[in-house]
C-alpha cells in the first residue's frame, strides 16, 4: 500500500468538470489501495482574476494583503474537490496552509517553508479520509497568511511528500511530462522518460514551465521521487530522479528558450577593485536577480560591464544603475530588451569538453551572433538577438541529435 | 475619540468602486479621530456564486467543506478593502475568523460564537492600523472553519463591538434604516429613527431583512448601541437601542409580511396527553422550526392540530408527519403553502389590550379571512391567504396610523 502525494495544477482543476475527473482518478487510486494526499492549485484563471482585482486598486499592494487575497483561490478549490470526493462516497477533508500549519518565513509573495506539521494529515489518513491540501500557501510565525510564489503548489506537494515520507510525489499538469524542447518552438522535440534532479533544475530555471524550481531543489534534498503526468492522458510521464538511476544518458537532455531577459551595459567605467560590487549591490538590495555578468578586458584602466536581468525588472534596474553610473563617471549606460537566452542542459556537459563548441557552431551555421555566453556544470547559455530565438533552439536541438526523426518515443 | 465597529454588507462592497467608496468613508472617519474596526461581508453575489458551484457538485455538501468554501468570499473582500485603504495611505490589516480567532461550536453552516479574542485587533489599533475583519466566519475548537449562517457578518460585528466595548456598532447596508413596512409593498411606509432591540428582534424574525436576528439578540445582551445606515446616502439612519431610550413610543412600530410560511394540519387525532409532543418531536429532531401551533377544541375525544413551518422545510416535514399520522391513526394530513403571515410589532402591544382587535378589524374590512392567530408580548401575527398578503400589510399599516401622509419624516 503506497502513500502518494498528488498535486493538481490550475489547468487540471479549471472547471467543475475537470475537478470531477480529478476526483474520479483519486477515487480509483484509493480503490487500488493506495493512500493519497492531494494538493491543489487554484482553479485555472482564478489567481489571475484575483491579481487583476488587486492591480485595479493599486500597482503595489502590500505583500501581506496580496497573500491573504490569493490564498482564497486554493482554499476554495480544495473545498470544492473535497465536496466532489464526498459526493462520490469517499471521505475527504480540505486543509489550508494555516490549518496544517505549513509555517514559512515572512517574505510575503515568495515565502520559504520553515516547518510543516503533518499530524492533521496523518490523523486523516488513519481515519481513511483523503486530505485535500490548499497548495501555494502557508502561515508566518506571526500568524499572517503567506504564499510561496507562482508555482508554489509544487513546493507544497514536495514538502508534504518529504515530511510524510511518501513513496512518490505525482505532479499532474496539462502536458504528459518533460520534452527535449518546447514542442511549440521545436516540433521535433522528444518526450523524456527519465531526467535527473540537476538537469530538471536547470531546465526549470531556464524557462521550462513544467515545474517550480524550488520544488525540485526540495525533492532532490529529501530524495523524493517525482513524476510529471498529464491529468487527462495517462499514457506517458517523466520521472525526475537521481542521476545514478538513469541508465543511459545523453550528453544534452534539453534545449530551452528564455524570453524574459534584458541586458544592461555600462561603457567605459574605471577598472578598479570593488567597482562591480558598487554597481550590483543596489540591484541585490532591490531583490533584482542578476544572471550573466561579463566584464571586458581592461584598456587604459577602463573597462565595460554587461549583465542580464529579468525584463520585468528592467525599469527599476535602469533607474538604479543610472545613479551609480553618474557617481562612478561611466561614459554611457545601454539597456537592451531585444534579446533572448538559448540554453543546452545536460549532465554530460561537465564530462564532454566539446559540447560548448558544438553549440556555438550550430548557431553560427545559422548566422546567429552570440552576444553573451555563460556555462555551468550542467548548462551552456548563449544570449542572442530576440528574432533568432526559435531558430536557435531548433539548430541546437538538431546539433545534439535530439530531433525525433522516426516519430517514435526513444526517450 | 470614539471606538466604532463598522459593518459593510455585500451590496456595500459589490464592486471595486463600491469598496473604494467604503475606504474613503473609513478614511474620513479616521481623519476625524475615531478608531475604526471594519467587518465585511463577501462582495455582493460572491456567496451565491460559491454556493452555486457546490450545488452543481451535489445538493448536500458536507457542512465542513461548504464552510471552508464560503469563508473565502469574506476573506478575499477583507484583503481587497485593506489593499484599498493602504492605497489611500492608511495602514490596514485584514483578519480571517481563524486568525482572530473567533471560536464557535462545530455546528457547520450555522455555528454559534463561543469565544472571541480581540488581542490582535487591539494591537492593530494601538499601532494605528485599521483592522478589516472577514465577517460570517469562525473556527471550531477542533480547528475547522465554520460559518455563522446567512447574515452572520452582522453577528461578527456586534460580537466584536461587545468584546472591544466599542461605543457603537454601525451596520452599513443598501437602505438608510428600518421602515414601518417594506416600502415596496407599502409605499406609505415611514422611516423609523429609533427602535428598541425587542421590536427590532421581532421585525427581523418576521422577514424584515435589514439585520440578522442573532446579532440583535447579542447587541441587546451586551448593550451595544446599533445604528443602521446606508453606505452611499448618509442622510438618515435608524438607531436600535433600549426601550427606555425611546422617548415617544407609538403602539405599533412596524408591519411585516412573511412569505416563507406553510401549514400542516392533522385532522381527527386522538386528544390525549403527549399527542402534540409525539407529532412535533420528529420535527424538532430534524431542526425544523415549528412556529404557530393551534389545537382545536376536543370533540368526542378527537381534535385537530395545525402548525406552521418554513416553506423550505415543507417536503421534509410532510414526510415526517405522515409517518406519525399513520402511527396515531389521524384521519388526514393536509399541507398548504398558499399562505403568508402578516404581523404587527410594537412594544405598545402588551399595554394596549385593544390592539389585536384593531388588527382583526382592519383585515376583515378588506374581506380577508384570518386562518391562524398568534400573539406575543411584542407582536400579533395573522396567517392569511397568500394573495391577500400585500393588501393585508397596507390595511394594518393604515389602521395603526403609520401611513406617511405628509411625505415628511415623523419617525
Amino acid at each position: 500500500m503506497a502513500l502518494i502525494v498528488r498535486k493538481y495544477g490550475g489547468s487540471s482543476v479549471a472547471s467543475l468538470d475537470h475537478i470531477r475527473q480529478v476526483a474520479w482518478a483519486i477515487s480509483s487510486a484509493r480503490d487500488k489501495g493506495d493512500r493519497i494526499v492531494v494538493v491543489v492549485s487554484a482553479m485555472g484563471g482564478e489567481t489571475d482574476r484575483l491579481l487583476k482585482l488587486s492591480e485595479e486598486i493599486t500597482p503595489m499592494p502590500s505583500g501581506r494583503e496580496q497573500d491573504a487575497l490569493l490564498a482564497t483561490g486554493e482554499q476554495a478549490c480544495s473545498a470544492l474537490l473535497a465536496i466532489t470526493l464526498e459526493s462520490l462516497g469517499h471521505r475527504a477533508r480540505s486543509f489550508t496552509g494555516l490549518q496544517l500549519p505549513l509555517v514559512t518565513d515572512n517574505l510575503h509573495t515568495r515565502a520559504r517553508i520553515i516547518d510543516l506539521k503533518t499530524d492533521i494529515i496523518n490523523r486523516a489518513l488513519d481515519e481513511e479520509i483523503t486530505p485535500v491540501v490548499a497548495g501555494f500557501q502557508g502561515v508566518s510565525e506571526s500568524g499572517n497568511i503567506t504564499t510561496l510564489g507562482r508555482g508554489g503548489s509544487d513546493t507544497t506537494a514536495v514538502a508534504l511528500a518529504a515530511s510524510l515520507k511518501a513513496d512518490c510525489c505525482e505532479i499532474y499538469t496539462d502536458v504528459d511530462g518533460v520534452y527535449t524542447a518546447d514542442p511549440n518552438i521545436c516540433p521535433r522535440a522528444r518526450h523524456i522518460e527519465k531526467i535527473s534532479y540537476s538537469e530538471m533544475l536547470e531546465l526549470a530555471g531556464l524557462g521550462a514551465k513544467v515545474m517550480h524550481v524550488r520544488s525540485i531543489e526540495l525533492a532532490q534534498k529529501y530524495q523524493v521521487p517525482l513524476v510529471v503526468k498529464s491529468s487527462f492522458n495517462g499514457e506517458r510521464q517523466t520521472w525526475i530522479v537521481n542521476e545514478e538511476e538513469i541508465m543511459e544518458n545523453s550528453i544534452i537532455k534539453g534545449v530551452t528558450l528564455e524570453k524574459n531577459v534584458s541586458k544592461i551595459s555600462l561603457i567605459r567605467i574605471p577598472d578598479r577593485p570593488g567597482i562591480a560590487y558598487q554597481i550590483l549591490e543596489p540591484l541585490a538590495d532591490a531583490a533584482i536577480n542578476v544572471d550573466m555578468i561579463i566584464q571586458n578586458v581592461s584598456i587604459d584602466g577602463y573597462t565595460d560591464l554587461t549583465f542580464t536581468i529579468p525584463t520585468t525588472d528592467l525599469n527599476k534596474a535602469s533607474e538604479l544603475v543610472d545613479k551609480v553610473a553618474q557617481k562612478i563617471g561611466a561614459l554611457e549606460v545601454k539597456a537592451d530588451n531585444n534579446i533572448v537566452k538559448v540554453s543546452a542542459v545536460g549532465i554530460g556537459i561537465k564530462t564532454n569538453p566539446g559540447v560548448a563548441a558544438r553549440m556555438f557552431k550550430a548557431l553560427s551555421e545559422e548566422n546567429i551572433n552570440i552576444e553573451m555566453i555563460s556555462t555551468s556544470e550542467y548548462r551552456i547559455s548563449c544570449v542572442i538577438e530576440e528574432k533568432y530565438g526559435e531558430l536557435g533552439v531548433r539548430a541546437v536541438h538538431h546539433a545534439f541529435g535530439l530531433d525525433n526523426t522516426e516519430h517514435t518515443e526513444t526517450g
